[in-house]
């Protein structure tokens, strides 16, 4: 990666803020019945990272209902400390998730582990939150279609 | 406010996330020599809820920094306990911050204080995190055009 390209490296849109819950079924409940949000996806497992999850659509922005799945989920600390749930990651997009792990580095960001499929199905990584003001960054590939332009 | 009015009443879109932080000119540096971003506002004082503020703007979705302005600052108990910074509210909007209020209060949900401006120029209130899945949530009320009509 040359240097041009690191110093084009843009952050793209912020696709979801990630909120871990207790509880999904609860936690889906208070956003459609409390909060008046129609379109809420059902939870699905995403297994390889200990999470149910659920998405909460608003008319722009969404929230990613996260709760703890398996005996070993990264969520399980998080709720050991903050027992009502909070918010816990936020995530962002951007065109390739490899030069973005190389350009992170390159900055002095510690990325936590390689490229892994997420919930929208495209590959994610997170950054170390003891190097970015203590907020847990996810950073996702955004979709791309098949002639392989970002939409 | 009518049954019919309160059942009707929809979340519209996240306006912002905000992130508390213990020196802004260092966490604009982050967001735009690290991460990316090339469209960062300049700082603000906002001295009636205690903040110094900048937006992060992404291509869709913004970011509130929020640094502690004055000696009662509520972020400052939020820094105590997170000493680097940490994801502070979500901030959603509403189309009538005083009808969102009452909703809110039928609901259940205990509502911070009386609507005041916020960051955006719009009324604004908090609801109490321990009503909201541990969340500190934020309504805004959108802004609207001379004709009366939000956009």
């Amino acid at each position: 990666m040359s240097k041009a390209e690191i110093a084009e490296f843009q952050l793209g849109p912020m696709n979801h803020v990630g909120v871990a819950v207790p509880d999904i079924e609860n936690a889906i409940a208070f956003y459609r019945d409390v909060m008046g949000v129609i379109d809420i996806s059902k939870p699905e497992v995403l297994a390889p990272q200990g999470v149910k999850y659920a998405f909460v659509n608003l008319p722009s922005g969404q929230v990613e209902l996260i709760e703890p799945y398996g005996e070993t989920s990264p969520i399980l600390k998080f709720l050991e400390r903050n027992p009502k749930g909070g918010q816990h990651h936020m995530c962002f997009e951007v065109e390739d998730i490899h030069d973005a792990k190389s350009v992170m580095e390159t900055r002095g960001m510690r990325v936590l582990g390689e490229p892994r499929i997420g919930a929208h199905g495209t590959l994610v990584v997170f950054l170390h939150p003891g190097d970015a003001g203590g907020v847990l960054i996810e950073l996702m590939e955004s979709h791309k279609s098949c002639d392989g332009v970002d939409h």
